[in-house]
């Protein structure tokens, strides 16, 4: 689609190699490499999947990073959203290279930082928009954009082989609430240098028109707040929204009502945003949790994580009757200024309905937009940046396959757009891109402190344990023989109610007697072999019993 | 809003007991009680909550019905989904009292009483729409409506105190696909008359406007069917939706496709609706699986289960490249005739990135409509029957809730409205309407051949044995010691990666041995107390090196 102001001498490729975040929301982690040089866009975890039962989350394995990581000058961070920088304090215990990113978002990296104790031993490198950073033969320009946290940025990436503009997650806001609304000159201006490459945003390309303007939820909330005078209010949102949470504050000013702030990263995030100036919060307006006695209800506004149902944030335990110091009932009106992620649709409901049946009024649709770019709001960058080469990212495949079918309108085709799979290697010459390889890639369960110990056998135990429980029998044999010392123990746990099963239990304990019985008869004493033959008796009689296949567990004491 | 037809002696209040269907999706069940005449309308099941693991279904608790047996006179059934007739088997072995109901929704429960051997116990009267039956002192009426499965009634049940309409599921579809459209002017009659309770389905309550008809559904496929001339068509959709099942046929007939039809529950209810004369496939339309091979693929359509992405339905099958017969690739539309469910959100995106993964075209948007009233819809109802009270049933809390407040627009107050929570006893007579008590409801959890073993320990256990597993220490003590006779024996499932940690297990056999000499040096013999102090110490030791808290099962064995 247009020219590349590249040399004459033939050049190495530049290789892209998303390591995480396609197939899958989150965990958004490319590399971009170019002979001795690499850097890494992002470093994002994931929530783990329904059925990772007992795991936090998830990060990247990062093996091809470690395998050359001399060649690894940094990593370049977009915005400061769990899925692009959540897996940093993990990374860079293995990979520790400077982190880039703007003024926001290096301040949440710290908050991680600190907790963690690894402020002293992480260089850090604060870029204003419009500055540039130099890692390696790489340069990194960042680009201002807009999107549901401030101080976004999108990236133009130069190689010796062209510039790559990444957009990280963006939006188009032209009356954003804090700072500038997205650089679209500057995206137009290295359009016309000429871009080979452009890594778009695609968790909306299913959705037609244009994504609207932070501001339109400040008229609605004003709105809400008018409805709702007599009331106390209270407002679940993305603790992250930082641009959210001024226009509820500033509304509660408006409106003389005192501002109560509840759930920790709600609390955190306004603190890092306030004090780099992000967000400004009038004199007198917070109060304490404390305080709210003090005011009348309709005097009053409580800001509140929880959005999406999960079970322990504050909004949840209002609904649950566990919240310590706000409990929630008629002359409440809650209002969430959110949308279901998807997958929390059911968690919200559930909420939704426990708050209405406390007797609160409950508004749940329409105060809330979108931080990503709608299908129009995707042709106008591609319009503007016309790169040679189009690379749909941030999203599932349903998503890059749409933003895919958007752009064959602007005559991008299945030559000239990459729908790549992570681990895929892009290699990109003046003249070619194509994939000429793979890397390893894949995911490292944390559970606990413990990263990388719960792998697929530890999952597949807890799957069977979950569906089914378990049963263990423990019996002493004496030592090089297969006769009983003493009565087998038998117990279960997530089987069967074990009162109202005594009769299945003691019939168990016999069927093993006899199992044990045999082998003695047949004279084998093989440890494993005998376990083998207990748990399949086992097993078929609980069976033919209940229809169910607990895991049965066999343990021999020698004696 | 209207006069009753109310004879002047005082009688005894007509009971409304909802024993389900309330507070959650799925599970309908209400009692209608008067004097000695108790008939339950619907006995459906539900789906259990995702932390209900290992759980098939649930079914209410009837024990109110189990101790007034006496009184029951039988189970009138408003239609044949799995939320209004799928704990029938369940509860006619409790309670075995005739079921009536129309003649498709008859032949779904057939199948289900075929299955366990239930025909010849089980009394069955079909009833025709605009008939009626009699049972004690009520007289029901079956009046045709419009629904996502064909055959779908509401009830006029007509008692001592007067007229309750129970709507069941319904939509209001001027142009069925099958039979006659919902018999408005029977509603109006009855209102005419004096109707003293509406209990009407709230499922769409929060949706302004109407809901379209089925028929547009019949137009989109048409279209898809032109646009996709050129390849193979498979197209998931709801089993029971008998309606939108012969649309499809018709359509494949039109374009000259022979059709296959993939998946039991698809099989099962396609031979019974044409059994019955509720769905008319043109000869020569359907072909075998086996026989796809001899056409080409723009001349076949597969009808097939699994539009909610449910994991071992034949969609799931095709797109896990696990199905036997059918595999998808290039050169298919797969076409979802269905929305997600709250809840199947994930699983059915999960299906469509794996479908477009293989290079299937994939379409998912607006080719579905609902099988239940928005709002407009429920007006017109209210309107047409004008009743005394209002009971919005069928839904969510936050449904029922938005019907509520819909119907204080036709001049309903909290004090003709009644939102009941199940077990709720509502007492109506000529003059008044109140709730005065509760009975005792429950749910039921169905696991394998049990049902009822599963209880809530069981279900704490198998929360707890996904969360973090399961470690198990057997010993084996000298007969009233606290003496171990041999070493201990320690085994973890779920837990940790055995072989990464054997430091960690050997670890924690020192501690349960240090735990046992401790209770022995202090003289402590008691089984339950030495227990607890081993379980403990391996709490915490687990604790402080993972942070994590499996289950601890200490088991001992005396010898």
């Amino acid at each position: 689609m247009k020219k590349n102001n590249i040399t004459d001498q033939k050049p190495s490729p530049l290789k892209i190699i998303p390591l995480g975040g396609l197939e899958q929301i989150g965990m958004n982690i490319t590399a971009f490499e170019y002979e001795d040089s690499i850097i890494v866009v992002d470093c994002g975890l994931a929530f783990p999947e329904d059925d990772m039962f007992g795991i936090d989350l998830v990060i990247p394995d990062t093996s091809y990073l470690e395998e050359n990581i001399a060649k690894v000058k940094g990593f370049v961070i977009t915005h400061g959203h769990e899925d692009h920088i959540g897996a940093l304090p993990y990374v860079l215990q293995k990979i520790n290279v400077p982190v880039f990113a703007t003024r926001l978002t290096m301040g949440i990296i710290e908050n991680k930082l600190k907790e963690r104790g690894m402020m002293e031993t992480t260089q850090r490198k604060v870029v204003k928009f419009g500055s540039s950073a130099n890692l390696g033969c790489f340069r990194v320009e960042f680009i201002k954009t807009n999107h549901s946290i401030v101080d976004a940025a999108a990236l133009a990436i130069y190689s010796p082989v062209g510039i790559v503009i990444h957009t990280g997650d963006f939006k188009v806001d032209y009356t954003p609430v804090y700072g500038d609304a997205i650089d679209l000159q500057r995206f137009a201006e290295l359009g016309r240098k000429g871009v080979i490459a452009l890594l778009c945003d695609s968790t909306n390309a299913e959705r037609p028109g244009f994504t609207p303007s932070e501001r339109t939820v400040g008229k609605t909330i004003d709105q809400l707040f008018q409805e709702h005078s007599d009331t106390r209010i209270i407002i679940a949102t993305f603790a992250s929204n930082v641009d959210r949470v001024q226009q509820i504050i500033d509304t509660a000013n408006k409106y003389g009502r005192k501002v109560v702030v509840e759930g920790r990263s709600m609390v955190n995030i306004i603190a890092t945003a306030s004090e780099l100036g992000c967000l400004n919060v009038p004199e007198n307006t917070l109060i304490k949790v404390d305080q709210l006695k003090d005011y009348p209800g309709e005097q009053t506004v409580i800001i509140t994580t929880g959005s999406q149902g999960e079970s322990m944030a504050a909004l949840s335990r209002m609904a649950e009757s566990s919240h310590r110091k706000i409990s929630i009932g008629e002359g409440d009106t809650v209002i969430f200024s959110s949308s279901p992620i998807p997958g929390n649709e059911k968690a919200v409901t559930n909420v939704i309905n426990k708050l209405l049946l406390k007797g609160a009024d409950v508004v749940f649709q329409d105060v809330h937009v979108s931080g990503h770019p709608c299908q129009e709001d995707i042709k106008l960058l591609y319009t503007l940046i016309q790169p040679k080469y189009a690379i749909p990212v941030h999203g599932e495949y349903r998503h890059l396959k749409a933003q895919a079918k958007l752009v064959e309108s602007l005559g991008y085709t299945s030559q000239n757009t990459f729908l790549l799979q992570s681990g895929n290697v892009l290699e990109i010459t003046p003249d070619s891109a194509e994939v000429t390889g793979d890397v390893p890639v894949g995911i490292i369960l944390v559970d606990g402190i413990g990263v990388g110990d719960v792998g697929n056998i530890v999952l597949r135990d807890r799957q069977h344990l979950a569906e089914d429980g378990i049963v263990i029998v423990a019996f002493a044999l004496e030592s090089g023989t297969a006769r009983l010392a003493g009565e087998p123990e038998i117990a279960s746990r997530g089987f069967v109610y074990i009162k109202e099963a005594e009769g299945m239990m003691k019939g168990a304990g016999t069927v093993v007697q006899d199992a044990l019985y045999k082998c003695e008869e047949r004279g084998w004493t093989d440890r494993n072999h005998i376990r083998s033959v207990v748990k399949d008796t086992l097993s078929d009689f609980f069976w033919k019993k209940t229809q169910r296949r607990p895991m049965v567990l066999p343990m021999i004491l020698e004696i």
